[in-house]
């Protein structure tokens, strides 16, 4: 099944070139949530699908009402199984910008560490998988199993074109597959690499108060009229009562409890909440009650308030009443509650919480299941073995709190396994500033992921 | 006691020229919030300070560690009464920008008003004064008494140089008058002038809540952390309850209560309160159980959100945990509150609301009692005759929602009666986009003004 020690040998001495592949890659801002950086989105897009071809692969460039799909495969290798990489070339929007240390689409390298936006999700961890096939082109050895790969340009902004694609005829034949390999999360902590199987899904929703037809004099009008404001920070409040408990009308209700071997796993796991609260600057943690710190994050599910904005937000002061206030919040989601569900559950919320004065409006921005597998899978003992060749420690199994929201679809549509195998750190700032990755963790993971193939071949089917 | 039809003519002869001085004020941005418009705010004053020369006054330009006061007087006459001209040269903020269908700093004419930030609240206002004593001077007649002015530049961010000003020693005794004259409010209702007796006070803070050292991942954080926006809708909630009390510690204390008078005098001016939902937009009003819509906006104390802000307020989804989250609030106060009381009481507040890994920090950035005056004083009687020779109409007697920080200060410190006389309108748009005042008003302003002058002077002292 291949000479692992050449390639090994090769990607030694390939290094540095695969760390400027990586930059070039970086400095693309295709931030997808904003739609003047389209074009940087297509940019990316084709620097993507042009490594893919220099893997050796043969390459689709897939139009659609957004950015582009890209498609590559190796040959079908009969007998074998069929592994699907899924990944992303999109980033999050890089602001607040003055907190960033480099500018964020300028990868500088700090600490053996490469800081960019994009760096650890996806554009780093996506790009391990490419060069790890390209390493065995490289090495003059055929994959020793067919590996495709199908990259979106909009993981940031919920999947809606990769949904679409799905749904389309002839592509679940086209995509069909035993095990979906994906690397767009985190190792439990540093020296210890972990896979995840399972992930959080997402419900976002943007909402609009409306009060007066303008702003109006806090004084000449205070005590008439509902503030906007006020009438939005009662709302937001009313959501989560004292314990930390969602009171959107029956959310809990298909929510699937924790099982009690995955408590008793978790809770085996070094984790000092001192240590965690200090790496993040906050004196003290909550969430809701019952649960562990880990629990909550991995395999609960929150509600957040991504942004809140109103009235006057300059210096000093001005004596108004906002015409309009507005917020994006966010749920997270665990198996098996929906999108759809939740969304239908906050409409609910808005009808029973209504304002004298105040039009409320909710915009559905984005959203995606949760998911969980099976941690037993033949594919996940082959993985374990990849990663302790290249990161000479066992994986231990956890769950991630974040949201890959395609994933379900996909597992879901071509009844495959899924692989979440994770190179970055918690600490590597994804979707904050100074996002970085390990570059440590870059080049193991290239090296896991040629072994990946290996081991992966190796499991019948 | 002066020749008012003199005067009455060369008015009317001259209101293409007051209307030009009242532009070519406007056109000057001195906003005294933001620190950039500095220079502005010192132009302004140099225009009103020549303007006050030109109305034949002795003027002075006091320095202070903010924005100069502007003093000026006429010359004493023996056995009559002394009037202190008060009012402003600063404006509020113009954002937002987009709203505005003029720009806020180029003076336009629509349909009888004149748009412009500072229109009404102050500059158009105080210019009616400065005015009306210049056409006592170009119509060759001695004032009947002495008016003084002392004009100010940083009413809108709370008149602290004013506020040291009057504990400088002797200036009691320069600034010693009778009455105090402000225009600064409004008339009752188009067609209905009004001379208002009381003011509200105000009490301006801005709340920072400080969570994580920088935005975490949604996804990955979401449930282990306070998230500081939820902290800050849950602390800004409990503020108020559902009957619209406000909840500080022994927040209605010393709140004076109405007099039975008042209400009743209230209860019979025309009001609608469906007219008055419909001139600001809104479905419906709402506030403090108990009080009439008039009540609540004019003489009980009220709790604002003036500005929201945290995390991302740009396009689309982005999934984080905000690492802080601000608000400006503010309260309305009445007789005997005191702003020092109130933050006291919101300090108490903020630590009987305390979140896991939160620091809340309170920043007070302004304040001023409120003050309610003898509304049966000679010289509100005066006043009504001279109002009523311009405006055809018996002025009502009415309170104010508004602020005027240092009336209570002055009236306390140099121990005068005062009056606000209002000539602005409702729905001029102070503090709010497109800001107006009628071109009617203004004149009427001016000549109520020179007709005020020869009222007071009959009253004996």
């Amino acid at each position: 099944m291949g000479d692992l020690d050449v390639i090994d040998r090769y990607l030694q001495k390939t290094q540095p070139d695969h760390l400027e592949q990586l930059k070039e890659l970086l400095r693309i801002p295709s931030i997808s949530a904003v739609p003047q950086h389209s074009t940087d989105v297509q940019t990316a897009a084709r620097l993507v699908l042009d490594t893919l071809a220099k893997a050796g692969l043969q390459t689709e460039w897939i139009e659609t009402e957004g950015p582009p799909l890209l498609y590559a495969e190796s040959p079908p290798v009969p007998g074998k199984p069929v592994a699907l990489v899924y990944g992303h070339y999109d980033v999050q929007p890089a602001d607040p910008l003055d907190l960033w240390l480099s500018p964020p689409f300028e990868p500088t390298e700090r600490d053996g560490n490469l800081f960019a936006r994009g760096a650890t999700d996806d554009k780093g961890q996506m790009l391990t998988h490419v060069l790890s096939v390209s390493s065995w082109a490289a090495t003059g050895q055929p994959l020793p199993m067919q590996v495709k790969f199908l990259i979106e340009g909009e993981e940031e902004v919920g999947s809606q074109q990769l949904e679409s694609y799905l749904a389309k005829p002839g592509v679940a034949e086209k995509l069909a597959c035993d095990v979906i390999v994906i690397s767009d999360s985190s190792q439990y902590a540093e020296g210890q690499p972990a896979i995840t199987y399972g992930l959080r899904g997402i419900s976002y929703f943007e909402l609009l108060f409306e009060g007066p037809k303008q702003d109006l004099h806090s004084g000449s009008f205070g005590g008439a009229v509902t503030n906007p404001a006020i009438a939005l920070a009662r709302f937001l409040a009313a959501m989560v009562d004292d314990q930390g408990r969602i009171q959107l009308p029956g959310f809990y209700d298909s929510v699937r409890p924790l099982e009690l071997s995955e408590r008793e796993m978790w809770a085996g796991l070094d984790f000092s909440e001192d240590e965690f609260a200090k790496q993040l600057g906050v004196a003290g943690l909550s969430g809701e009650q019952g649960f562990s710190t880990l629990e909550r994050k991995w395999a609960r599910p929150t509600f957040d308030i991504n942004g809140l904005w109103s009235g006057y937000q300059g210096e000093g002061a001005k004596t108004i009443i906002p015409a309009k206030a507005g917020a994006k919040i966010s749920f997270r989601l665990v198996p098996d509650q929906t999108p759809a569900e939740v969304a239908r559950q906050l409409h609910e919320f808005v009808a029973q919480h209504q304002f004298p004065g105040i039009k409320i409006s909710v915009r559905d921005l984005q959203g995606g299941p949760g998911v969980v597998v099976n941690p037993h899978s033949p594919f996940i003992a082959a993985a374990q073995k990849a990663i302790e060749s290249s990161f000479d420690k066992q994986a231990v199994l956890i769950r991630e709190g974040g949201s890959i929201p395609i994933v379900a679809g996909m597992v879901d549509k071509l009844g495959a396994d899924v692989l979440l195998l994770g190179w970055g750190l918690n600490d590597d700032n994804a979707h904050s500033p100074n996002e970085k990755f390990r570059l440590a963790d870059f080049y193991r993971g290239i090296r896991a992921s040629s072994h990946l193939w290996s081991q992966l071949a190796e499991v019948p089917v």
